[in-house]
């Protein structure tokens, strides 16, 4: 029976075909259900999920409930998990982000660079919320990721032998910031309309150099930016 | 009379505060209204608005006919205006991009990188949709930016004495790309979904490393970060 998303539900959806494939490779074991709309016939994903022996479902009802654009006709129905990231990688933390297409896209250049595991400090948009999987483009089910209480519980837990780099206006020009293969860095982003605390300037705040046309960056482009230039370094 | 916004529409919307003080700021002979919801008195706009001249009208209509979310108090209602590039300036070349999103993200990193004017080929998102302008932050009141109904007809006006960089997922690495102030180029992206078409690796294509866990980058994403790489490289 498939409801609308809420924070709370144990499942979640990834909205579209393209997604639905990266669920059924990268999590089979996670999904509850493929729901494919009459309207179409994306015969791949059918085959991949009888392969896989997911239950496959033809009918409009989830696509009312669940998808606000007309050009989605496959939806997959998962179950939410958890992760831990790895304490031997790079991070990239982001502190509190609050828009679900921003987090979704860093997802996806996280995969992309595949250089930084992903910490996630609350509160902050729903990793598991529709949009947030749609933008990743299913990036969601194929890094690492984990939610902390606070930036301190980051810190006690991955913080050692780990150098921080805070990402903030009145840091010093990221060019000039080398990235060594054999250091381990926490890259940090701030909420997209607050950055960071001033208090972070104390680990040595970078600024990805910029005019005074604009106040900021957009969140994800500002951590792609950063995770290409870790990835191009090390 | 506030009307949906169309295509068509002699008028665009700035929704939001921050988006109409940069209308006011950067363009304020477009500006034809600036409505504001009785919900909120937000003084500095109004403050503007009327050492402006810029009518301010108070009241849901606006709202109720222009902004979806909730969290929108202010509108700035503007004239459209067409605007030519700089023949003696970098250009970043979008083709045929689809999400007035990426659109407005990638008009804002323009801004924010000011080493490109903006070239647009039709058909593409419509970069006074008020979804852009709010992606843009107000960019769009503060770059150049030319549409075009074809890549030749970009070639012919513009593209005399210019590199021209298509970005493809089968050119060369952008890490041993390298830049010079001497010259003038074109990073040329393609649609969102198709990339470019193969005929453009005649121009010598260049790739953004990434893993095989994506097929690609974000359009913004990988936008932002080849004006970022053109900007500390001139």
């Amino acid at each position: 029976m498939v409801k609308k998303y809420k924070k709370e539900s144990e499942v979640s959806y990834a909205l579209g075909a393209t997604v639905t494939m990266e669920l059924l490779n990268k999590r089979a074991e996670l999904a509850r259900a493929v729901y494919v709309s009459p309207r179409s016939d994306i015969a791949a994903v059918n085959a991949r999920a009888a392969e896989l022996g997911v239950p496959v479902v033809v009918g409009d009802k989830a696509f009312n409930i669940l998808a606000d654009k007309d050009n989605c006709f496959v939806i997959g129905e998962f179950d939410k998990f958890t992760y831990e990231i790895a304490s031997g990688n790079n991070h990239i933390v982001l502190v509190n982000p609050s828009n679900s297409g921003n987090l979704g896209t860093i997802m996806r250049a996280v995969a992309a660079f595949d250089c930084c595991d992903l910490a996630i400090i609350t509160p902050s948009s729903d990793p598991f919320d529709p949009k947030t999987v749609r933008a990743s483009m299913g990036a969601v089910f194929d890094i690492r990721f984990e939610m902390f209480d606070g930036f301190d519980a980051y810190m006690n837990k991955y913080g050692r032998n780990r150098e921080i780099v805070p990402f903030m206006l009145n840091g010093t020009p990221l060019a000039q910031k080398t990235f060594s293969g054999d250091k381990k860095y926490a890259l940090v982003f701030g909420n997209e309309a607050t950055g960071l605390p001033d208090e972070f300037i104390r680990y040595g705040g970078v600024r990805i150099e910029q005019s005074d046309k604009v106040d900021s960056l957009n969140l994800s482009v500002a951590a792609s930016i950063a995770l290409y230039k870790l990835k191009t370094s090390c």
